[in-house]
């Protein structure tokens, strides 16, 4: 970590951001406190980001809904409801420092200076002036931010949506140019593959960006890809570490350092959620393809893995094959066979039973053999790849769902042997 | 109620305080919304003001009791917490008018201008700037505003301590310029007694701004006095009223319209919560006065009526008798005992069996025979008077504890005779 000279004093910067669980009751709240302390330097100025305690934004919510059926059709007012969770959590956050005798203050998102746009419940950071931050700090306070929250140009409370405290917590971190930014989950890292699937799965001690968004892109939730993607704009390296322990998780950053560089790929990433579409025997002229996916962008459906294959080459006719996420499956479905039907196709297939596993690393860039290795992988488990596809730093195959968990199995076993 | 043209039509702006109890559940709140949609005409601009819901605030004192014995030595933090269960009211009650087709926004204390000194959990208003509030209501919108609450300038939240919403709501109409504040509570009015003394007490129709104080300073529970206070300042009809029932309460204003004038008392109000402290046998020099009421006042303690007797002319001894409130008789005592040791006093004597009974009315002015009539009645019923007081506009008796539920009802049938 890179250490600076304040005052004549070597200190650090770090902002570290504890979710709902880590906050769920005063007893944890006092945990967080004492643990922070216990880890910090002295000279380190703190900023803590905290998201509402355990279940209050879903109690916000039930409450909400003893009002209306769809309380999110009235957004600001979701927003002025939910906001108040954090608002909670980083008052008591601050008292709980305060009774240790480490004077500390909070703020909500508005007071750190986080301004957003004015999209409710749904809102993104467009800028972030953390004067007061600073001056707090400087009075040798930890300074307790609200997560998930900031306000717009009038004024109005707009929540991040998704993942939205560990955006607030990078974010910030940028803005601060924070020496990292922690952010503390009830995983201990970022492992190869999801550890419930793969007994062996390695935590990895970094991750670039790049591979991170990937990884999350593809399915593997440790990371929302928002909060990533702040981390890279600002270039502040985000620890991902257990609430629970003291030992260092993954440090996801630009660049490894030197010996962390074993590996050519970082992870095994798969996604259960998704389903293919097979769309047959549709003539082979210019623009079907762009019929077929003008129609699905247009109901707002993602695309995914797409093969177009020849079926018939006498008679120039084609099958368009493709995935989507699961969720999207019945109103795809519908698109689809409305646009089938005006191309005169066969059939429209629908599959259900796949799943998707892919690799991830930026090692494979200079590697031309990686994909040989992975598809030998599958290929040796008996494991049939229905689809294949590519992007710079990540290879998928579509595979039949039953098979998803021998598949990670073998890939993993390939990249990551088991050490001896 | 004055009504104004604006645009061409005759309407009126009104703001509307509902307290916790009126708002306690998500049923409550919709039933509060219905009622103020169906009372309204047609142009009128609405500004409500909301407490936070039923017992929200003694939970989120629990909470912060989780984390610290004395939670409220962390004002500002205390602030910060307690300041989230109006923002909830707020957004539901706002959910709420959506949901029956009316416009409506939220808006916390601070957005709605209202900005307070910095005297956490007791802040007072310093100024409001209720831009945000004519803008949204010149929209067409219902305007939520929280309670109890403000900012302060450097934007920390600060609450308004007891009796805050009321606070709010009085001002707000004062800076809004309003035709009247209503004040919804779970009386229906302001009595000529309490009713759960005297069976005949009548609802006043109105009652000045200065009668009301003094009743409220005599013991009478119904407003706070800080908001009659700001009712005076900005000479804004406060109209008490209950929450359940359509019926007109009480208005509160600087004079009475000419139906009303009918009473030259306005009220008989009472205090059970005081003792009566008397210092005898001391000697009567110039300065003994002073010597005992300096040292109470040192110790913060409030002495209210005040009798100085000869005991022994001869000797020029004297007595000194004091009433202060039962909460402070404990520290008053031994505040007393100190300076009668130093003036040789015969003996301090506490009598904790009193209470004081009190008539109100500006009407008394030019009506020298109030008092007599007062102590007449006290005397019909064989009710001993101990001390006796005046202000301006109220006279007070102190009397036995055991008796104040005749005593009231004397006084009471003396000057609101039952209608025949």
């Amino acid at each position: 970590m890179r250490r600076y000279l304040f005052r004549g004093r070597n200190m650090a910067l770090i902002v570290k951001k504890f979710g709902g669980s880590s906050v769920a009751t005063t007893e944890k709240i006092m945990n967080v406190a004492k643990r922070v302390l216990s880890e910090k330097q002295p000279g380190d100025q703190i900023v803590m980001v905290v998201s509402a305690m355990g279940d209050t934004t879903d109690d916000l919510i039930t409450l909400a809904n003893g009002i209306t059926k769809d309380p999110y059709q009235y957004a600001r007012e979701m927003d002025m409801l939910l906001t108040t969770g954090e608002q909670v959590s980083i008052a008591l956050l601050a008292m709980a420092f305060k009774s240790l005798g480490q004077p500390a203050i909070s703020l909500t998102g508005p007071m750190a200076g986080m301004r957003t746009d004015s999209v409710h419940t749904k809102g993104r950071i467009k800028d972030i002036q953390p004067k007061r931050v600073h001056e707090e700090l400087d009075k040798g306070n930890i300074v307790v931010v609200a997560g998930f929250q900031g306000a717009d140009e009038i004024g109005d409370l707009v929540t991040l949506g998704r993942g939205g405290s560990d955006t607030s917590a990078v974010a910030l971190a940028g803005a601060l140019k924070a020496d990292s930014c922690e952010i503390y989950t009830d995983v201990d890292g970022v492992y190869s593959a999801d550890p419930r699937i793969v007994k062996n799965a390695r935590k990895m001690k970094e991750i670039t960006y790049y591979e991170m968004l990937e990884m999350a892109r593809l399915g593997a939730g440790v990371m929302q890809p928002r909060s990533v993607e702040m981390g890279k704009y600002f270039n502040i390296p985000i620890h991902v570490r257990s609430t629970f322990t003291n030992k260092p998780g993954t440090i996801i950053r630009e660049d490894y350092t030197m010996e962390d560089k074993d590996f050519v790929i970082r992870g095994v990433a798969h996604d259960e959620k998704v389903a293919k579409i097979a769309v047959l025997g549709i003539p082979n002229t210019p623009g079907i393809a762009h019929e077929i996916f003008s129609a699905l962008a247009e109901a707002n459906i993602d695309v995914d893995m797409i093969v177009q294959s020849i079926r018939n080459i006498e008679k120039n006719v084609t099958d368009m094959v493709f995935t989507v996420a699961t969720d999207d499956l019945a109103q795809a479905k519908k698109v689809v066979d409305k646009v089938a039907d005006k191309l005169n196709a066969i059939a429209v297939l629908i599959e259900e039973d796949v799943a998707k596993v892919s690799i991830v690393g930026a090692g494979m860039l200079g590697n031309p053999g990686i994909a040989a290795r992975m598809f030998g992988a599958l290929s040796k488990a008996q494991i049939n790849i229905d689809i294949i596809s590519t992007s710079e730093i990540s290879i998928s195959c579509l595979v039949k769902g039953s098979q998803l968990k021998e598949a990670v199995n073998a890939i993993h076993d390939e990249f990551f042997p088991a050490k001896a």
